[in-house]
């Protein structure tokens, strides 16, 4: 199921509007081509409606937002949301500073995302109102481990039935949920932390799959975050004596690119609550 | 000939301002100097000016334009044209909206270049003031096939005697002509689509051969395609099972830094029509 | 003593707020990972001053400078010091256009800086108040080679002592001083300079080192600089026949990533004058 959700990916080459930071903004578009996606990054204000037009599905990240650029933002999502468009918001920092909470909380109010993906004190943040995010990273009294996969599991079912979005929330566990469902998935490295951007990668990412698994967004969602995470796998193996971050960031991307379905069928490793 | 392009670019060491997208920056500065050039990136209004009068060469690209980098396009490409600075359009995703559309043509109309180079929807949008640019590729039904050789040329030579630049039209195949003379080139291979931004680092690796080769320009900006082209199929060759677009975009950087006049010279496949 | 400092580092992950350039900032993400530190790059003046109060150091760089940026970098500098946190200046360019060279002296004048890093064109720049950097690079007229070693060592502590800031001038050889004394070091290869984004990488690691070595600034800052050339001593004996700059980019970084204290202290070589 996933596998099939990774092939549509590839049969449909969806074109994703990336609305994105400048940090990581290079290894999102090569992870979209990847994946099978097509990128195009686009951000003025005066264009930003007829790219997303052009789209077949919108990614918000607000990693280096600014007020020309949170205009785009609400323009793009809106008009992603009219046309029906897969829309996926990565709230990058939210809880770390007031216009990185009040921005990414405007943005769900006014616009319907299919998925909001972040880590747990950038959710915990939208969930709430305010947070404690350590700049980019969770703050370490979020961490979530073993034996917080139940009560985890619940939030994010919890936020995805108020939102109507579907919550994925990463880290060292990854739970994606609906309402209704949460595929909590236990693959990748903790040394994908040392790379800058995964995280924006995979918001893009998630929304290829989307857009092109419109009859089976949850599975699609879970199938994004299940590569990326079997991709760290698979190119940690790859890693030789001497090799670094700046490698691994590299092997993750070119893990995307050569993995087929069966692969990511059999290394994916969830189970659903 | 096309050799000696190179050769020049290495002994002169020609510095490119670009006002270029922060997408594929990166990867256009580490282009320029692997070609032997210099890169600058500047896009505030108040030092363009400045900038392009220190460089031997300016690039635009309006990958990721906005209302406050047009104007510094605008200033830049005049004050280049002031100096008879070599100077290259990339318009990329003319076509998609109407902001790029008429960013390019107006571009093209206030400012002299020696070179336009971009895919076949977006030079055709320029030919004709309107396109079907799909996100920053090239639309389907404007594909270059070997059956199409002959018109393209002739169409990129009668833009070109339009426009004075030099049209440099690059997909599958190349085309690189002036008023009177067309290079059809057949380097590169299909995989250079997988990777954000070779576009982007040819149009401005072209206007650093262009610079370094006042008085040969057409062979100078066939011998930049051709180069990149090139260094695609060598950078090819060293690809290792599981490698991927990411790795390929190195290898690729790496073999126009390795390239030397007699490699491209014999690697070079192409016809002047 | 520099590998110590390296270790600090590891040990307290400072987290560093970056206004800097987009050109070279995913490398600058990754090398602050590599090293121990954390990045977070935010340049809207509305949320900076908290981005600042966040992070344990703000490195300002001007590579792609602009007005609405340099209004965030007198914010944020300014809240760096009221927080005494560490404090970075990357005049990138500074003598090339007027904008630059005024934007990095009235920087200096306003904010008191831990570290000024740059080449010595930009540097002498800050001294005089004008300059002839060339683009990016040093002048050639501004070269330092084995012969003025003494009198650029005596230059670089008369400005320490001017300006308050550990004065880092990097080239072939690179110079570390405060007002009394000046590391003299002689790691690091020529084709690091074929790469673009050694000097900003540096910059911001340097700042890493400085907020995690508060009561020992200027072996901090000495020990970034060492780490950097012994890094790029290290990624070139991993090259293989074909790699060109692109590669060595990811051999360096990794090389940052591996480093440790013992390997940093055998490899560093320098005098203090």
């Amino acid at each position: 199921m996933l596998g099939e959700c990774l092939d549509n990916v590839r049969g449909q080459v969806p074109l994703i509007h990336c609305i994105t930071n400048y940090v990581t903004v290079n290894d999102v578009a090569n992870v979209l081509l990847a994946c099978g996606g097509s990128p195009i990054m686009a951000d003025d204000a005066a264009e930003v409606a007829e790219i997303t037009s052009l789209a077949a599905g919108l990614t918000i990240n607000i990693g280096t937002l600014n007020e020309r650029t949170i205009a785009s933002m609400r323009i793009a999502g809106e008009t992603s949301n009219k046309l029906g468009h897969a829309t996926v918001l990565d709230p990058v920092g939210a809880g770390a500073t007031k216009l990185r909470t009040k921005t990414a909380t405007e943005l769900v109010k006014r616009v319907r995302f299919d998925v909001i993906r972040g880590n747990i004190s950038e959710v915990k943040t939208l969930a709430s109102g305010s947070g404690s995010t350590k700049g980019v990273d969770a703050a370490a009294a979020d961490a979530v481990g073993e034996g917080d996969v139940e009560a985890t599991a619940a939030f994010a079912k919890a936020l995805a039935g108020q939102t109507g979005a579907i919550i994925a929330v990463t880290g060292a566990i990854d739970f994606v949920a609906d309402a209704e469902r949460c595929f909590v998935i236990r693959n990748g490295r903790a040394e994908m932390g040392k790379i800058t951007g995964t995280g924006c990668q995979l918001s893009a990412m998630t929304c290829a799959f989307v857009a092109a698994n419109p009859d089976a967004k949850l599975e699609a969602a879970a199938a994004a975050v299940a590569c990326m995470g079997l991709a760290g796998e698979i190119g940690w193996e790859r890693m030789l004596p001497g090799d670094g971050n700046s490698t691994y960031r590299n092997r993750i991307i070119d893990a995307i690119f050569n993995m087929d379905a069966e692969t990511l069928e059999k290394g994916a490793r969830y189970d659903v609550l």
